[in-house]
């Protein structure tokens, strides 16, 4: 097919049906869906104190955030709130609930933002932390924070540690079971 | 650049710092990150009975869902509910908190469903509906739904539809507001 190789040139058109305008290739008719991305995080504590670290990496590099990043294909929010965590500190956690939804729709972002505990006080910076750090609530380096959204899930978890409320249900473990086992 | 005009050529790498191969371009370098789908909708209610669309589309045409769908750039996912109630069912929203987040692994999807209400009782079949209604209860075409996900939503509302809880945390308002006053 030479159309195949022409350069690809997207004009924004609405398809029948639609009631938003999509970039659509010129040669092809290839529809370019561009959705939101999630990033999945967690406030991990350890004995009262709260899991930080100060980023490696850019944007906002030098400055504190709790561990989160872009959600992966295959994978649940939760998992990938733990493998960030993993990631960026080196940390085992267990997830207890969701604490906050964020949408920044200037950035197209869905942040979601689980309350965990720490497995054990092993810490280590990752690839894309300059160090990590347990904090206790009086130690937060509030002026440091990398983001707003930490600072809204800080100030939101502090407000009551106690997680006294139905936390939003979540996949059922039987459902996720049976998908791993046909896998 | 004679570059650009070669067929697209991808092959799985790992980039520095990453633990997760990506699709890389073999011309240009080109990175193609791939992330879960964000799926927004409402189970909303008028006077205890809740608002159900059948489909006029495939996958599952004929079948009853809440209104949902793919989260579009530039809103938040409350306002992405109240979107896709609008395109299927001609219904005015207001979201009261977040039901359930459920992540889909196997195809890469997060759904975020709020409990909602319909601001009145003018409901009417959008493009992507064959028909809508309001169910009471003890009415709801439980072995005519759509997917699983309405199944769990639907029962996980009912079975405590007065929502005496503290819902997770959402994108403040105020912050909300100052992002629309810099636009």
């Amino acid at each position: 097919m030479n159309e195949a190789s022409k350069d690809p040139s997207f004009t924004s058109r609405l398809t029948k049906g639609e009631v938003i305008a999509r970039p659509i290739c010129d040669h092809c008719g290839f529809i370019h869906y561009l959705n939101p991305k999630l990033i999945v995080g967690a406030v991990s504590t350890w004995k009262n104190q709260i899991l930080l670290c100060r980023r490696a990496i850019e944007p906002r590099r030098g400055f504190w955030t709790i561990p989160a990043g872009f959600m992966e294909l295959n994978e649940t929010s939760e998992q990938g709130a733990a493998r960030e965590t993993w990631e960026e500190a080196t940390a085992k956690i267990q997830v207890d609930f969701l604490l906050a939804t964020y949408s920044l729709p200037h950035i197209s972002q869905v942040h979601l933002l689980y309350a965990a505990r720490l497995l054990n006080s092993s810490i280590k910076p990752g690839e894309e932390s300059l160090e990590v750090g347990l904090f206790s609530p009086d130690e937060i380096p509030w002026s440091e924070l990398a983001f707003p959204t930490v600072d809204w899930v800080l100030k939101y978890y502090l407000a009551d540690p106690s997680n006294a409320f139905r936390p939003p249900m979540s996949t059922p473990q039987t459902y996720l079971s049976k998908l791993e086992n046909n896998s």
